[in-house]
């Protein structure tokens, strides 16, 4: 690929185009966009128009055609493949009316590639080495197709496999940098994340609107709501932002106090790895006794590589007879609160303790619904009991959510009050204050 | 909206325009064009083109104008919302040459909505009862914003919420439904699916191709790829497809045999889903026991409402200790042949049963990875015991996944087994075919 610097200041316009039978259909969720305009994202670059078309030939050379006299780059996905249907070059030739013919370097990954596998090369492999005749070769390190770059009139075109691990490689490695290599200098990016837990999009939207009012626009703002964790991204694209940011993100921080997981630069973790690495950090074992989220912290928790250092066992009491002989849960006391109470979740808690090797416990006992509520422990109630044998902690929540979703919750609220007594945070978290059951 | 006839007898064609600046960031993937095409597949029709902008009423009235001249049928979604980059509205108006003014029906509807919540209606509000003057009302039963339709020319245009849950209803009780209405009568379809475990889209493909070469084309054959489960979707749209479709989908269910966990009409069901059903039937109760899946299976079974009453304890066995400690698996066992091994796992199974009220156990042990592999049990192989007390079954696998697929493999098939043995079947599913380790 040629280097060259698009001159204007401006950032350049990218647009999208994916092309593929399946994202038509609705076979399949198209995640290969998001992850292309994420990836440009961070080099401070917007797409401005995503289009999607079935794998039809006059369909495609007429939106290449339009695309490319109206954007300084077009990412292609997808159509590279061995099959009839895939019909990108072949598009991509008539758009720019260049011919086809056979790139020898194109042939050569394929060969090695076909060699790797101890595979022949059929006509239908060959076909991927049938290339636009003026075309710079994009490496792929995960797959039989090459990726490939054009220029015509102003526009930079980059063919790009449709399968994720393939594209992923080819963009990270290939055409991220060459595209970074282009930009103005201006447009170089810094990014770092907060992760969050317990405050939702809106009321944290508000939170900054209200006590953080003079935010400079040298420092984007993006979130990514996710469950459990949202996401709060900060990019700069200039020395003035990144001078700015230091400051900013502590005033950020503070603004939204102990319900900061973690500020990264890197890949974001799960609720489970912020704890797994601290309770690694001080050599603390921990366990779980789960009635409404049946086993789903216990999950959380082994999903994690690693995890048997600091977790040996888990109990999912699921039925009161089953608290009584697996956690020692005296049956008065259920009798007398209900599974669903405070003396409960503590004895489950003190059990889990007792007859496992471990210094930290969760224990939770909740009405996940849709059917069990009753006016005095309505669906979504839920006590959790939490801390080691001589300091256990507890609260009683009412969730607004339906089943699955009030498990996953609740799974996520019991390993954020691990980490915050692990951390020794002493400040009350958002769905303490929202969510507390009966109200204070 | 009112009633018409589409003349052709072809299948009309449909676009979608998707707007909204969060799915051009990378923060969102877009799960709503799946979901449109997925719906306008049932009734025959497919999408042939999208395109997605972001919230820029220029580019808006652009795309409009030529996706209206270019399709019969216009699905807009996106740009609903009460914010002023909430431009759907204004951009069709301008595209369609109408004026925007208040609609009675969207204010009535906005105000029994703010009045349920005991909410007052603001000014960005009232932005959402500004809609073109000649516009139908489409009901949204979830959130304030209506959706509106408005015929141009030939094309008949649809808005809709970005709000999934909310484009769903819609899309289901009001647009479906019309569109379905004014189809011509031959592309009314009919739909099976199967829900298969077990075999691989490829294998299923060329099982098909080899044991059913002359399906027919009468029958549409579509698959969605599904963790865990597979999905095969028949389709019929004519008179002589409904005839032939019985006997051949009989065909089909003898080609992929006990891999087919159930043929449905309606709402796909989750393995954990049929496997409950089958023991509420049989009034069974299953427990498990759990090493590499660490709780995964407990909390599968546990997602599904009334699992309570087959469904009492479940014990998550990290450590060799905990085997011993919770499960009585003998210390001698464990320093004979290793955690992962047959022995090992049923005694965890054994000692599950005797531990709690059931009457089926499934047991797991294997080397998740990235870690802990040796040259003889190597990541990926996995123990699995299953059954009654008196009848407990063994496997070995080796799986080629990494670490959470991994889990998520084994704690399906774990429930297939259960479902196969409650079933009595005794035919070999292909994972234990492919999988089985050591190799016989």
């Amino acid at each position: 690929m040629p280097t060259h610097t698009i001159k204007s200041i401006k950032a350049p316009t990218v647009q999208l185009l994916l092309t593929g039978n399946e994202l038509m259909t609705g076979d399949i969720v198209d995640s290969n966009s998001a992850m292309i305009a994420d990836l440009l994202k961070d080099i401070g670059l917007g797409v401005t128009r995503k289009v999607t078309v079935a794998d039809e030939l006059a369909l495609l050379v007429s939106e290449i055609t339009y695309m490319a006299s109206t954007s300084d780059i077009l990412i292609i996905n997808g159509g590279l493949g061995p099959t009839v249907d895939d019909l990108t070059a072949q598009a991509l030739a008539l758009a720019t009316g260049v011919e086809l013919k056979q790139h020898p370097q194109a042939l050569t990954h394929l060969t090695q590639w076909a060699e790797r596998r101890g595979a022949e090369l059929n006509t239908p492999n060959l076909k991927q080495t049938i290339l636009p005749s003026d075309c710079h070769i994009i490496a792929n390190k995960n797959g039989s197709a090459v990726g490939f770059f054009v220029r015509y009139k102003h526009c930079d075109i980059y063919c790009t496999p449709g399968v994720p691990h393939e594209l992923k490689t080819m963009l990270s490695e290939e055409i991220i940098p060459q595209i970074t290599k282009n930009l103005p200098a201006n447009l170089s990016s810094d990014i770092t994340r907060l992760q969050v837990f317990g405050i939702g999009e809106s009321s944290l939207q508000k939170m900054i609107d209200e006590q953080l009012p003079d935010w400079p626009s040298e420092i984007d703002l993006g979130f990514r709501a996710g469950l459990p964790l949202l996401e709060v991204k900060l990019t700069t694209n200039s020395q003035k932002g990144l001078t700015l940011k230091a400051p900013w993100q502590k005033k950020l921080v503070k603004v939204l106090g102990d319900h900061v997981v973690a500020e990264i630069h890197g890949k974001p973790k799960s609720l489970a790895e912020h704890l797994l690495e601290q309770l690694q950090q001080q050599k603390i074992k921990v366990t779980t006794a789960e009635s409404c989220t049946g086993g789903l912290i216990a999950s959380k928790l082994t999903e994690i590589s690693g995890s048997s250092m600091n977790f040996e066992a888990g109990f999912v009491t699921y039925s009161n007879e089953m608290k009584t002989k697996m956690l020692d849960v005296p049956q008065s006391l259920l009798a007398q609160h209900g599974a669903v109470s405070e003396a409960v979740v503590v004895a489950m808690a003190k059990g889990a303790l007792l007859k496992s090797n471990a210094d930290l416990a969760i224990a939770v006992s909740g009405v996940a619904g849709p059917n069990g509520g009753s006016e005095e422990k309505p669906v979504g109630t839920v006590w959790l009991a939490w801390g080691s044998i001589d300091n256990i902690q507890t609260v009683c929540l009412l969730l607004p959510y339906k089943r699955q979703q009030f498990q996953q919750f609740v799974a996520a609220v019991g390993l954020d009050l691990l980490r915050r007594y692990q951390q020794n945070l002493t400040s009350i978290p958002n769905y303490i204050i929202e969510r507390s059951f009966p109200t204070k």
